[in-house]
């Protein structure tokens, strides 16, 4: 019954295939599109003071190093759910109502991440930017991992000969982003940069993580 | 006449399917710029007040959840149009300059939909709040049915092969979301919140009447 | 002399046609979205003072009709330039570094159009707001047709088979807008109200220019 | 070793080389999305006073030519790092994560751009202002470089029978634009504009240093 609306959409046989790409390339394009923005959007957050004199400049702009901290540390996360969105959508050769708002829902968060990243930059010190930032990247990675999930598993969308050993490999590297994220909020509570410069060194740690799973299993022909 | 204009554009006959798909491929990749970067500006109007302290940052980010709500309803919002964009677009084959004007006139409407989602974050008890925003959903999903009417009839710019049961599906579809949302308007006067909600689940409801036109009419083969 | 460095980036011939698609492509799409952004930054400038209260609202909004009035002057300006530029670049088929830079110069006066829109907005009673708008306007109209006349002309860059008659009109259409915007601006020192609904209307009456340069000379066969 | 995790992501043979195009397909998607947004935010920072009287418009409106100036420089300057990017990538036929990173990396500083060009414009008079802005193209200009050196040596990521004249070229055109800055820095602590002219400027003195190297060897046949 959740397939059923589907069904309306098709187009006449012959021209399913091209149909197909053609209906994975606009996801792709609203995809590109809103990480593309949220992760120049941060940089309107830094900002001189209006106040600041000519000669007050040189402090002020060393004084802003938490926000350009934190505009780092939102570029590198922001950019890792894309890096992720682009190897999965690779495998991905269909789409069906669900995966399209599973996606959504991943845009929905990956667009609300600038508000955190600017809470972190103007508020360094307090532990409810640290517990807000983290909230919001393991919601996003929590959608990023649905929908490879329902892609790789429950819905069949995936290109014909696509190994057992990359889909979990993929589904390791989603899920090792939310676990690192819990496993530093407690650092975060007490030392707001340690763990900012913690959470830019994930993105090589599920790299890691990634190619163990990936060594686990033997690798599937083509 | 309307049509006169548009044989000046003509390219020599061998190029013209070619040319016709690079014509909808630009209004593809204006909209969805269009709808990426309303979408995610919605986040630029969440922002903690700048004289928050550390202590009282905990209290001003749960104070903002009119914002969070709003935020929510306008991606919600946005995203349903663009989902109809794209299944509506995929069934047109050509355009011409009406269609591109109706376009535009959708993209109007949706680029405005960031001002009114910021007064309901900010006045979120006010009447005057909620019937801007129904209004301008209701002048956005009027554009949204005045496309597809236009590419579905008089235009005939669909694809070979698409069935009456599609085009009238999607007409129900368009003309859903302004019905819903004149309906929800007096309760929005009332209860602004529970107008919200409602209006995420607009698109569940909507999806029904859809399913319902579909099952009036017997599939049309391709 | 001037050619001489493009012929730095020429590919092995057998490639030479995929890549010049692949070269337009690109300009397309940084164009696309510099448009795509620029009128969707218009909003931005549409807001409710910070100090209205619940109460005060429905009157604040009813005071934001300059704005809106605005806001749909300077969306229709923005399309209209979409709109010739996708007319243009369907018949442009290859590209090199002059029509590139006019291009960006184009592009430049696009992504400026903003701000003299959000002038005109806030200081809807001032000549100097008219005249900077009218002059921003008039500005990117010269770059517009700076790269038509390039790309039809010295460039050669057009497709092969495109008509003397189109590259008219298309001309006629370009030069139209400066010169209205041209006439209409001693209208908008004294009556900016009655400059900004004229300018809405600037399109259709391009629109005839351009039917009527057409009709002057039989069509070209492709 | 570094190569290791791209394997993973092979599809199965015959689907390479399509999968490789739409690979590249994403990257320049992102790119051209963050360029565009980049140069277009640059108008955001031009506003005149909240406080300006009608009559006291003009004068406020050519008050503001201090940040007219830093709008063309900071345009001239992204549009640039983006002609560099579209010549580079017309030349590049696949992607690792290498790369990927590697252009993540110039996105970072570009999308940082619009905040020294802002400071450049409100504080024209500052040598610290000159500082940042030299200082940000710079770090840009570095991660330009390091792309194309990456791909066009130790990655070997070029099409067949792209010349060494071409890629030497490049690499020269690379690094023309840091040794360029870190020339005017010295002159940007006295005499800003002076160095802001000089800076809209060097995009054609790297031209002939760019054709200076390429005549320098014999052209290279495909």
């Amino acid at each position: 019954m959740r397939r059923l609306p589907d069904r309306v959409w098709r187009l006449p046989r012959q021209e399913d295939d091209e149909a197909a790409d053609e209906g994975i390339g606009r996801i792709l394009a609203l995809s590109d599109g809103v990480f593309a923005i949220a992760i120049t959007l941060l940089i309107l957050e830094i900002a001189v003071p209006a106040t600041t004199t000519d000669d007050g400049l040189p402090k002020a702009l060393l004084g802003l190093w938490p926000r350009y901290l934190a505009y780092v540390v939102g570029f590198v996360v922001i950019a890792r759910f894309w890096v992720i969105h682009r190897l999965a959508f690779r495998l991905i050769a269909r789409d069906d109502a669900v995966l399209v708002w599973l996606n959504l829902l991943l845009l929905l968060f990956v667009a609300f991440l600038p508000f955190p990243t600017t809470v972190l930059g103007e508020h360094n010190g307090a532990p409810a930017a640290a517990v807000l930032h983290a909230a919001s990247v393991i919601l996003a990675s929590l959608a990023s991992a649905a929908y490879w999930w329902y892609a790789s598993g429950p819905g069949g969308l995936l290109r014909p000969g696509v190994g057992r050993a990359q889909i979990r490999a993929l589904r390791a590297r989603s899920l090792s982003g939310p676990v690192s994220f819990a496993l530093t909020l407690p650092i975060a509570l007490f030392a707001p940069y340690v763990a900012e410069i913690l959470w830019i060194f994930v993105f090589p740690l599920t790299r890691m993580v990634f190619i163990w799973f990936f060594a686990d299993e033997p690798e599937q022909p083509g």
